[in-house]
């Protein structure tokens, strides 16, 4: 029975830790938590030490001429914060209606413990993976035989694995390129399964194949030495002002980023890829609805909206800080405001460059004053749609969730694969759904999807086992 | 011995109560506090319910002859935050160096003690005002006798004294007006010493003949239901860009307040607005030091900063508020954004018309989805330049600090002073000094100027109650 409920008590042990690379909380325990974990399956496993939050790597190699999966995870979560807004606490995994609720459940904590599941599988004596209700009552796959686990119970894994747990993905990832370099031998493979990923709205399930880049970075403006009596705003610069016109002179309010040659790298989407967003499922009324919006920026819909989730950079702002915020009013003139702010970046935009602008622009416009703090970021990265291995991913997902993959060619979030996509295709799949909440209170994942995640990871490895033209 | 520190004992009794308007704090124990203590004077005490937090009204009427003197006060002060950059904390009053440090104790509760104190000083049948050192060592009237306790113990005031202690002057006095519609015949006077004022950086005494009006608003823009992962602010609304090209649609980087007709209703200085601001010293370079600022706004200087500071409405922003605003990154795209904002007003502007105004850029510029919270506030107020009590006070001012006196037409801060000027002429003056830090953490009075007020009071009293023409 232990054996049995395997994959969902190992998630929410982990996912009790609260591993936030933001504020530093829960890393070593992580570590430690993944480590233990893979070694009691047999895996080799070290916590590698590159300068930042360590990078757990285990590894099973099988046999040298099988082909090797590299999956790529993290094992950092996002600020849980705003607390208030959670229906039970973030680091308490809780089970609500199918739902399991918790910081990190869907990014990536789930995905994860699902891959390690999948290939625990291989390596138990018994079926391990299949729960007592794995797809809940009236489902099409409830009388089925169940995974792998029942069928090929006790077989080894029929391909190689490696495990690389970043632990500062949701912090930019800054200590990766130092490990990648140093290690690019040890994590050779013929490809990456990328972190995450889910099902949309009508159930079907994503298969991406690229992610936008980002850079992050917080915009500073001083004033007095003090914050002063608001009456003194009169003579005495403000600096929530200056920062206010800095922004505003980023980017207009029809969305255009008005920092030069912001856009000279954007490489225009071509006609394969136009193709595959066009039979891309962009649920526009179910979107709407989930996130309480009335419509998308600038009024898009259809192949336009889509052009622009993919294919275009963006410049968000994550917070704004200054002054008095408490209730009521306090007339103060603020010593300091401060803006966070993130571009996602699109094919062949470098944080680098951004950053050059960016600093150029506020000086052009008259905002040396606006200091840049902070700033880190990574590239876009692309596998390209041409990749023999989107057949054979999406041929495995559509068998366990009959249903048509919808093949993204780029992710609109970011993560570090730039660092991957040169020494392997990079495929980002997972348990996630629409609701999965990331980043965001109350972040979920269905248990069935998780179920069926695991048992898609299984299919996957089968299949690039299988002699090619099979 | 308990009688001769008996200001300064009653001042941080005072001191103590945490009556933060805008928090909703200590306002009843404020009350209490003061009734008791004009009771226990002598003087009659009432605690009047308008409907919003309370004022306390004392008075004595020696002799219906005698010329009488309201003192406009609050009892309730500035939220303390941000608590973490006080000394020593903002309740618990503490002399440092000849200072005495606590939130109100410039603004307003050390000018109201005082005042209350000069008063006392007339009843009592002993030297009362009268402190050990009063002026400190070195002071040039170290020697001298100190002040009317001395001279004229025992003596009943020689004029009538009224009070008027609002509760919720830090949040714009909300109740006053009902109040003063509903009391006018039992506040009448001869004139008001209204609630604040001090010494500038070289010790010169002010004196002030009106306020700035003011409003307060809180502009709140909104996006999605929840706050969502910052990949969909490619396609989502974000309230914090909107509320930056609101705000940036108000004020341009120049200064100049972009609202329609803004500044059709703002007084031009007269000849004797300029003679008097002329004659009015601005101390820069040690205004410049103690803000620590390099500049003044747009590089101003001289009259033509004293001009801008005295006669010119502002839009000052108090505080910003947006998505995440904790340690590092998280990559959020907020579900709100807000800024608390205040108007100063110069004569004759009216909240009512800012508000008008304000609504209809907004609306104007494609800014119908932002909000106008809480707004609210009052017009500004004048004691013509010409009134013949500016002579009497500065008299008096010169005789106890031995110093120019400096007439303000018009203070930048802002007060309910326009409900007053209708009914006498007020005259602005206290306790402070240009270090006093009000409205910031380490908000302080030095004991010399406590004790000197005091005397300022008195002297005025005698002043008053002396036949013309002496």
């Amino acid at each position: 029975m232990r054996e049995r409920t395997w994959p969902l008590e190992t998630l929410k042990k982990y996912l009790v830790i609260p591993s936030v690379s933001a504020q530093g909380t829960g890393i070593k325990e992580a570590c430690r938590f993944l480590k233990t974990l893979f070694t009691s399956l047999g895996l080799t496993a070290k916590v590698i030490d590159c300068g930042g939050n360590p990078i757990c790597y285990a590894e099973l190699i099988v046999n040298k001429k099988l082909p090797t999966i590299l999956f790529y995870n993290h094992y950092d979560v996002q600020p849980p914060e705003p607390l208030e807004k959670w229906i039970s606490p973030p680091f308490k995994p809780t089970v609500r209606g199918g739902k399991l609720f918790a910081r990190g459940s869907s990014d990536n904590k789930g995905n994860l413990i699902a891959r390690i599941a999948a290939v625990k599988s291989f390596l138990d004596t018994c079926p391990t993976v299949r729960p007592d209700e794995p797809f809940g009552r009236g489902h099409p796959r409830q009388n089925d035989s169940v995974g792998l686990a029942v069928r090929r119970e006790g077989e080894k894994p029929p391909v190689n694995v490696k495990f690389v747990v970043d632990g500062e993905e949701e912090i930019g990832s800054p200590t990766l390129p130092r490990f990648i370099s140093k290690y690019r031998e040890m994590i050779k493979a013929d490809m990456c399964i990328w972190e995450s990923g889910g099902r949309d709205e009508k159930d079907n399930p994503d298969l991406a194949l690229g992610c936008k880049g980002i850079c992050h970075a917080e915009l500073v403006a001083r004033g007095a030495k003090d914050d002063l009596h608001s009456s003194k705003g009169v003579i005495v610069k403000n600096p929530a002002w200056r920062l206010i016109w800095a922004l505003n002179s980023l980017k207009d309010s029809n969305e255009n980023i008005l920092i030069d040659g912001f856009y000279n790298r954007v490489r225009k989407p071509g006609s394969l890829d136009r193709k595959t967003i066009a039979k891309f499922m962009f649920y526009e009324k179910e979107k709407k609805k989930e996130w309480g919006i009335n419509s998308f920026l600038a009024g898009l819909t259809g192949l336009k909206l889509k052009e622009r989730f993919f294919y275009e950079p963006a410049l968000n702002i994550d917070g704004l800080t200054s002054g008095y915020q408490g209730k009521g009013h306090k007339t103060v003139l603020p010593k300091q405001a401060s803006a966070k702010i993130d571009f996602r970046l699109v094919p062949d935009m470098t944080p680098k460059d951004v950053l050059n602008r960016l600093r150029k622009h506020l000086d052009r416009y008259g905002f040396s004053d606006i200091e840049i703090h902070d700033f880190r970021g990574y590239p876009p990265a692309r596998t390209p749609l041409t990749s023999p291995y989107v057949n054979i991913i999406s041929k495995a997902q559509e068998r366990v969730y009959k249903k048509p993959v919808m093949v993204e060619p780029l992710f609109a979030a970011s993560g570090p694969m730039y660092l991957f996509t040169p020494l392997m295709p990079c495929f980002s799949l997972g348990v996630g759904y629409s609701g999965s909440s990331i980043h965001a209170p109350n972040e979920n994942i269905r248990l069935t999807d998780y179920w069926m995640g695991i048992e898609c990871i299984k299919e996957i490895m089968n299949e690039l086992a299988m002699p090619a033209g099979r």
